[in-house]
């Protein structure tokens, strides 16, 4: 039989190769393993609390202590980068691009200011210096309930908790809330403080799925990575004179159904100071959108687009920077989709160039509408006559709504964005004729004259709103109000720490 | 050193293993070796020109002699299985489906007569009994020019050159080549008869172009593997008196730029009969839509999808069975898409569903546009008046038709056709105000009325069509001239093989 001992005593010159070849291997797999071993050391360490955090902490610099890669992402959604080609950089005067809008929200605060949204760590800041909140000079002014804060700070489930429910807190001023509400979107909003696994913290959530006979402590923990964002990313309504925050999704959550809702229920935001429509205003229904999306049936949530994982130091973990996938393709799309970054942009590019071509043409014809109906009004129309082309605005303003306030829509679902579009349009265009048809029989049988409505300003002055004098009370406002609701805070934090 | 020969010598009861061990195994290589090459020699027998193929031959039948799995895959093109949701059965009314074709083709022949279409193998025997070609006893009868052929038979190559040129083809009467062309789209359409390599046999594609400045004999193989398709499966018209078979690419591919292009030219298919609208009948423009889309984007041809390869034998080829990919999903959506059959059908669904819903609400608009216009020109509307409604009716409909007409678009493309839909929907609401407008200043103040068109019978009734008339007539021609034309083409055949 072979034997290596006879083998090396014949060959001596070759037992120092082998030898030396062995030393090599186990040298390098001592350098592997401890490698592996500091990986592992470092990522349990990084794991360990170091802080006990508190039940209603909204601090999320406390939470940081313990995950300061989760932590020191988030802090970055302050970023003011690209997003994307249609929301580009953040804050741009969304009534400066398209001052049709000012004109399709007549009579509501959304004419006299909006802008494009920015990252989670500026809800706080933002909300307190739009034109839409007024300039409360007292607790008890402005035109806002304290529903308005629900979504913007990870206060709001422990101020809950402080009034006794939802509905208490709801129910008071917004403005009175203004010393108590000072931590914008964080960790509190979506996480169990000891376990750290994801919760719902806003009960119209969980409300929505009971009367829709679901039961949201069911759903799985990819589900969660939808439904968190599903507390606000959604369209929602103040129900009531206690502005209860409400999801209107008991008939279905298409954009057939939640009107269906509000028509059901003779709910209106506002009537139209032009054409007295009763409005209703769609907030974002992110997620009612995305689940009709590919994205949404292929089991993709929006923590996997929004939040990819990372690895630091050995470590896996969630990007808090939630932004635009399109910021971050190699860790977003092209962990499915094998085609180049450009090809990618471009491919989502394609379909927002549709979607918008189509959502400003309806723009167009709301516009248009709307001024169509207030001249008819000045020509004596009575309110029977006016019925048909009012409801025809109130359903093709709501589809437009619908498509333009939804975050991504023409990357969630395309081809779902057009078909409610193509109907608003439909609608809209059918309220004209009606409009027309009440005009031709009051004798009008030309074309109704349009104002000049091509710049934010001039359809401004067009609805008689006096931008400067609001932007001057909101900076008094600004001045005044706002740090004496900081020094407040300050005087609260204290208060608790003792 | 180590010696097998001694290791033998001083271990003989390991010998036989190691012997038995190395038998087994050559016995199985050789086994194995034997497979590859019976495959080889099977696959190298079906690919060995049995039969040599003469130039413009027709018969399909001739071709299949050397190639027998892409001719017997070519023959079940004569299958009328379920294809898809939307196209069911083959054959089926599109008239009596939708009515309201009748209304938007009145006065052209496709409000006569729309069935689904069937498989490549039907081509010539359905554009036979379509009332659309009509009942030419006589060779010089009938509404149709030559050019109708064009698409439909693999006799065209050879009869285009047999009358010296395409242009020599196209302007005789469809009657008079009836004893000519009777070989359905076959392998002479897309083949070279010796490489068997793609081959572009119209010239209406390589001119096409040619105008844009483009070399077909320049583009890839995998390109060719759409482009023998986009030789028929496109948008094209018959130009001019001499009726030549033109692709309107001149000012590029999209709906706005071929339609541009019919506007520079003034060019009309008909005048509608109630309307009295110059209008478009859009074709089937499957590749410019699928140019338009992601499947396209990422280089993949219409032959992936609708002929994807096949195994048989241990021969690799090109199922011929033109069809559905939904059909063939494991060969098709499969080969890319890990999702189940039912995923990826109820993916396809949903886009059909939305697009379908826009398509069908445009219909009704259109039927409604041009009965209103009838209505205006019956109140004594003049030309200038008519203008403005007309011309958005002509640019509303090509849009519904570009997207009616187009096969699988739902799919190919579902934003674009959304928007294009949407796009001819505001059209067509725009005609009706500007006809309302047009009624009002004659007067007439109220709503039009409208004719009962529920259904297939009652809108040609509606129109003055003598549906059973036509049908008789059209019977007459299949029972007497139809036979003649077999007969004729016999005796051709008989002459030729002299």
């Amino acid at each position: 039989m072979f034997s290596l001992k006879k083998f090396l005593e014949q060959n001596p010159h070759r037992a120092w190769f082998i030898y030396g070849g062995v030393i090599i291997a186990v040298f390098l797999l001592g350098l592997f393993t401890s490698s592996i071993m500091q990986r592992r050391a470092e990522a349990v360490f990084a794991y360990k609390p170091a802080v006990k955090i508190n039940a209603f902490e909204a601090d999320s610099a406390v939470w940081g202590a313990n995950f300061p890669r989760e932590y020191e992402s988030y802090l970055r959604t302050a970023s003011t980068n690209f997003r994307s080609k249609y929301n580009g950089s953040a804050m741009r005067d969304m009534l400066a691009d398209y001052p049709a809008l000012v004109i399709l929200w007549a009579g509501y605060p959304f004419s006299l200011d909006y802008n494009q949204g920015r990252g989670h760590q500026h809800a706080i800041d933002d909300i307190r210096t739009t034109l839409r909140t007024g300039a409360p000079m007292k607790p008890e002014d402005g035109p806002m309930p304290s529903t308005c804060w629900s979504c913007k700070s990870s206060d709001v489930p422990g101020e809950m908790r402080k009034a006794g429910s939802a509905a208490a807190f709801y129910k008071d001023s917004w403005a009175s809330k203004g010393p108590r509400i000072t931590h914008s979107i964080g960790c509190a909003d979506c996480h169990d403080e000891t376990t750290m696994s994801l919760k719902i913290t806003r009960p119209a959530l969980v409300e929505a799925f009971e009367r829709r006979g679901k039961d949201i402590g069911k759903v799985t923990h990819q589900e969660m990575r939808s439904l968190v964002c599903a507390q606000c990313h959604v369209e929602y309504y103040f129900k009531g004179p206690e502005k209860y925050l409400t999801f209107p999704w008991d008939k279905g959550m298409s954009v057939e159904a939640i009107e269906a809702y509000y028509d059901g229920i003779n709910f209106s935001d506002w009537k139209h100071k032009l054409s007295r429509t009763p409005m209703i205003k769609c907030q974002h229904p992110d997620y009612e959108v995305y689940l009709t999306g590919l994205h949404a049936r292929r089991g993709v949530t929006c923590a996997d687009c929004h939040m990819p994982y990372r690895s630091e130091g050995g470590q896996k973990f969630t990007d808090h920077h939630i932004q635009s996938p399109l910021n971050n393709i190699a860790s977003t799309c092209q962990v499915c989709h094998r085609e180049s970054e450009e090809e990618l942009k471009r491919t989502v590019y394609t379909l927002q160039d549709a979607v918008v071509e189509q959502r400003v043409r309806l723009e167009a014809l709301l516009a248009k509408a709307h001024i169509e109906a207030a001249f008819a009004w000045e020509k004596g129309a009575d309110d029977g006559e006016m019925k048909e082309p009012l409801t025809h605005i109130r359903h093709a303003q709501w589809r437009w709504d619908y498509a333009a306030a939804t975050h991504g829509g023409a990357f969630h679902s395309g081809v779902e964005m057009s078909r409610i579009l193509s109907s608003g349009i439909e609608k809209a265009q059918e309220a004209r004729l009606a409009v027309a048809r009440v005009l031709s029989q009051r004798g009008f049988t030309g074309s109704v004259p349009m104002p000049d409505i091509s710049t934010k300003d001039k359809a401004q002055r067009y609805l008689g709103i006096d931008n400067a004098a609001l932007t001057a009370k909101k900076q008094q406002f600004i001045s005044t109000v706002i740090p004496q609701w900081l020094a407040e805070a300050q005087k609260n934090a204290a208060r608790n720490v003792k």
